[in-house]
């Protein structure tokens, strides 16, 4: 119920202040328990909740994705087990996963809901990867930004350890709106970047690596101290914040 | 002298192909000994090189705005120390220097070249502050977006633990284009500022606390890990990273 | 034996003097191989001694737990696997079992032995939980308080990335007379809580996050360093304890 | 201007909205450039704002002084260096200073607003130190206690390397309501309190020690751990945060 | 062959240079392509070579306690785990296993060359264990050290939470000669034993714990900076160092 | 095709500009999808790609390696679990794997083409091995360096614990012409080895240890900090590194 | 007055039971306001109480050191700045101060009550230094031994990267009955030694070094470390720990 | 005295076996009390012993470097704080002084004896260097090198995020044998470096940076990280070290 309707009906004495209360806080969120889901998000934010994965049941995601599937028409949940997807898929049959970003989509908003304005605008946001192991990670950026409506074109292994790799595909990422530097191991990726563009870089360090890369803290001190300018940084494997700082820029 | 007319004058015969070189890379980068000062950073990234000025001697400052000024008509240096602009002044008798940023600017670009346009428009960057403490990160943020071109408005002492400040001023905060967060102690206000804006973030963590807020690594480490969205990182107490990260998202 | 019984046989010359010792450090402590339980605790400290039951045998808990529901009628157990519970109620077939929380509790103490008092007070512990990956820990402390005769109300997934979900449960809350807040990644709820309320904040971070939360090290760095008054902190995920201060508080 | 007062002149057409606006939130804090002091935090935490020090200049120290003087009567100022004490002197001759733990205070409210009714209790608050090095910290903590209006007994140097010197004042320190616990190096004291005492321990980790004690990281950590029960902690040397803490539960 | 032997088989011709060589060396160690076992570590140090379990295959165990077991008719193996025990069985029939502690020994030597007179005497060590969790790196220790001819007693669950279960044993404890500390968590036992004792106290730090305890660092901390006198450290978990450590003063 | 080949084409006009461009790149590297494989480096740095086998499927190895068989081959994948070397089999008959050192070769280049007249000559790498735990770090080594075409000597278990043992190999390992040195726990051997020899030494830490040695922190911090000259470091683990180093200072 | 005197006062009627407990307690510490002076430390622990300087104010030295030599006749001060014992030496003119180990002493003992006993006996303590900048600590370690009464022999610049050194005072250092290793940087000494010698080593890592040796952690973490039996480890710099457990080993 | 003259001389009876100890002893190192200076380390490391200032007194180097001067003709003194300087120069009146890096050098070697035909020799070490900042660190290295016998060309302010200063350089220091990278903040320069030369890269992580970049550890790990093969690594600001390996690479 809308929240007009709910005062309306007040007014009409057809419900009790305590009820009109609850129904009102049901605008901004659903409240089921384990989780209360912020309906209240994308008016606020420009963007829907999006399920975080990590440490919670197949049977909370579920609950959570049915909030927002009704609410919105659609849901998304990363950093989810192939296992996990196979009982997500049970309750909704149209579900899709991308095994490489471990994101599970469920879209049922019309074609044109789903932003194809923006999507004809001539914009992009390159997501550029240093290394073949660091592509997970890349891929659920991409995917990230494409389900909020994005268009997306990744690089795949252009790592400093073989410069020409990179330059030679500079043209093009010079014309991304926005740029997503994916690395692990030393990092250096974005400071290369950031010296030779005029976009802003959102670095993702990765935990790819060993010994003294310390599951990707080399790489986020790295690109945290990165002489070049223009780059700010998120959390280690954090392909979807990255992603999503990524369509917000590029939604400007 | 620009790379045509250096190919101009060798095609003629009246310089070597040494000299040619040598002309050619000059427009590039001026190398004066303990520095090879980027010329063409302009036109890479959008901005002049700026001087970041810890670690460097007064001297180097000034050997290196030099090249600057003649280039561009302008330079700044950032983290100088008061004592340090004493001997700037000195050599530049226009420069001006902000204590709370302790920044040093000089500017004789014609205030056309100020980038007028880009003033006058609507959009401007809003620097969030958490306490009185962190003001000089955050000033230096502010000083920084506006030496490259940008309108900026500082919000100062909103910090979390009287969150009334923080919503009082919410209304404002969300005309901005893009926000710039600084906070120190556990850094909380990014999260706060992700959850209820649409703006992108750049939080700036500072060392501002004592005891296990480690110099700014909880601030820091607090801003990485923000259950928000829309919220990226930089350095602690980088206000000048900030500042030009606020600026070049600003001018999209 | 009571001290008075062993000290009277003693006179009466019915037990030896080394007997004697040995009866008397018996109603301290039982000696039991590979534990001393502890079965003076409740007299010094308020509480029975509960068992941690990480990184011990299923054996070693039932011995223990033998010793204390024989000496007070009733046992808690922390930190159980579903596995060892299986084992531990073969030795207690009415031992129960909370999945989310890991505890096993056996309690054979009449009702009215079970501080019925204090719950019909009108005071109550409040537990705050941010996301709802946090909830084990959070059920962690309610079970524990509730254990040891608080009454407790829990309030689920109120991070601060959705602010309205907390303010709109604040009422609630403000009527408890202690707080424990449970957060993971960035940990920033104590801090707000802390700027709202009267009541002392028991903050407790939890290893939920990836990459630089550091299995929860962000969380408590953060709530070490809260701008707010009123915050207190205890060990990563350490449910229990913050259950058994909020009760200490709670009895006063 | 109370909000009341504010509401019938608006009403009355005495003032434009725009300026009952303003007049409302001038009851909430009071803007005055580099702070926004919250005058408001009384009401909601039920202690006034203090000022923390560290990090501000005397200057500043004084804007917010006079706010909370005019407005509450009295003004703490903690981490005061003695030098910037002097200047504070200038402005608040009745300015007082304890050198032992770098408070200011001003304090011109009547003997009974000094909520003698509190003192006149029983209650009084224990604050143990574990060795004379640790006393600044202690001090600082009975200081903030009383200031706020608790009764408070100071127990020094009973560290645990001499555990005679603690157990002959156990007897004095089971009175208290609630018990601080200040050591550095190791931290032991407040393991051992905890095994003892049925009153909640807040423990404080001081920076003393040399080598591995990491500026009281050590002391931090240990105290975390406590296999006691009934231990909670606030950060490094953080007397004020404990001595807040005691007093709002001894306030209960 | 001895040296000596070597040496005369040498002057009399009926071996090379070449085969001298390599004889004496024999005498010093055997080099069985993976180890070098050293031969004349009881000559250097007063112990023999004691296999370091932990990252070797069984048959490197295997072929290393050979050489011991057929040189000093004894071999010893620390943190095996109760799999490879099997294997190694097969190779050595009466082998013994502690489950507790996970060492392997071999021993056949005359009941005589156990050294029996050390035994005989009145000395001993004792080794004080804070939790039941940490029993297993307390009989390691215990293990070890009667292994090279110490006896040694083992005082359970005396951590500091109960002091009275200590202090009860503290007579018992005194009469040793050296006292091995082991505990976990805080690590505070060191602490309080080193304040009541003569003896020189080897503290060992163990990995029980969770949270801030980092898998024994805290501990490890705590006892490094304990402000007891008499109290040296050894790594996390290495109840086998500390068990020797005490056998070689014990020895003294 | 070579470079010449594309542009006289181009110039003949037999293919598009476009076509010359993305022939010409295929010089550098080939494209696979996910990598773009550097076929330049050679030339750059006077060896062929590595396959770095971590975090990489079995299928990618496979793709990889085929392109540089292709153009090179031979190829070389380290890090590869013995379940992968299964399916790479599968695709390279003849490939060899070195279960120790976890090294996959494939090599079809003529005896003569691997670089016989560098082996033929005295100069050989001194791989220096302190226990037997480091072996398998020791042997990625020495795998590495004979396949890019040097000679390797082997020096097993020469740990400081037991300096008789490597002062007995010294003679032998001073006629190296670079020495490799690997150790885990304290890292000591380095600075041993720096103290007695002419050769540059690359020192390996492995993660072999327990508790402080923080899989191999404490090795890599002791051999950064070697008191001894002509020590430079590696990652930790990082054998491949080691020996590739040495390999090209061996070729000198 | 002894515990003795005063039970006849009180049998006798001449002081209440509340002096006698005062007077009963002195014997146990003397409560001096900033500190409880361990007046029964001697008893329980085989030594005096020492005064650590650091943290103290010279007043807070001089109170404590009264009670120490009324008692005692000797007192004994760590970590003295030399401007302190100015200070000191004007309440005691008779102090000594040792300027490499920052001691002062003031001893008023007869010479027999030094122990001489001990001193004749064969038995010493070698203290074993690797760097000229170890000095101090090993000197502070050499000064409190032999204030506590032991023979010390100070062995200086025996760093392994010249191994020769150590060596050849190698026949020397093994007539000692326990050995303290002092060193910096990689901390190697003590494993060396470990590995030669029977006597227990205690090792004291200093924080001699820069960069990666972290102020001392580096040489501790090694020393926890070494692959040699018979280290213990005592705190960094703790020159004072080290000479005091040699001391009350070498008292055995 | 040559060890053959000491031998002579016992041998006719003119001085006793332990005079001819200490004679044979001093041609390996010269006791002076707070040093036991390393005469023969020439002969076992291809270079003399260096004095590392940083932690001795003027007056300690001065009497090092008496001996080393009398042995070898020459001295050199790194970390040499200029007030130092000015005393060594008192004692040494011939001593030189750099002041970028902190390094005392005498030499009165006969020019021949300088190892002039090294310096003959083609082969150069190129000292490659990030940034203005870091130029100390590399002079340092420039330094040492040169003091050894090599040649050494210093390329400045090449970091990565003005890519073409490097390139523009590349062909010069492709010609070196050996490259020294040193680089602050992220330090990416190595990596870049790796990718693109043949010659063995010695990276020096400086401390250059602020924040994030703790002290030169976020540099250090990176290096250590590098995804380019061929980079060792030094401790943080240790130009020398770097000076000294590539100064025996070059000398191969």
């Amino acid at each position: 119920m809308k929240i007009s309707a709910v005062l309306k009906m007040l007014k009409e004495g057809k419900i009790t202040e305590r009820e009109a209360e609850k129904a009102v806080s049901e605008n901004f969120y659903a409240d089921i328990g384990c989780a209360k889901v912020d309906l209240d998000r994308l008016r606020r934010t420009g963007a829907e909740e999006v399920i975080f994965g990590e440490g919670k049941t197949p049977e909370q995601i579920i609950k959570i994705a049915k909030v927002l599937v009704e609410k919105f028409g659609a849901a998304m949940a990363t950093r989810v087990p192939k296992g996990a997807f196979e009982a997500i898929k049970g309750a909704f049959p149209d579900a899709l996963y991308s095994d490489a970003a471990r994101i599970v989509t469920i879209d049922r908003r019309a074609p044109k809901a789903r932003k194809p304005g923006r999507r004809a605008k001539k914009t992009f946001i390159a997501v550029v990867c240093a290394g073949t192991a660091d592509l997970p990670v890349a891929q659920e950026a991409a995917e990230t930004a494409r389900f909020l409506g994005s268009s997306v074109r990744l690089f795949a292994d252009c790592g400093v350890a073989g410069l020409h790799r990179l330059l030679d595909n500079l043209d093009q990422i010079r014309k991304a709106k926005v740029v997503v530097a994916v690395a692990g191991m030393e990092g250096a990726l974005p400071s290369v970047l950031g010296g030779l563009l005029k976009a802003p870089v959102i670095a993702v360090p990765t935990s790819v690596g060993y010994g003294a890369s310390f599951g990707g803290i080399t790489a986020l001190l790295s690109m945290l101290n990165s002489c070049a300018n223009g780059v700010s940084v998120v959390n280690i494997d954090n392909g979807f914040g990255a992603g999503y700082n990524a369509h917000i820029i590029n939604s400007i």
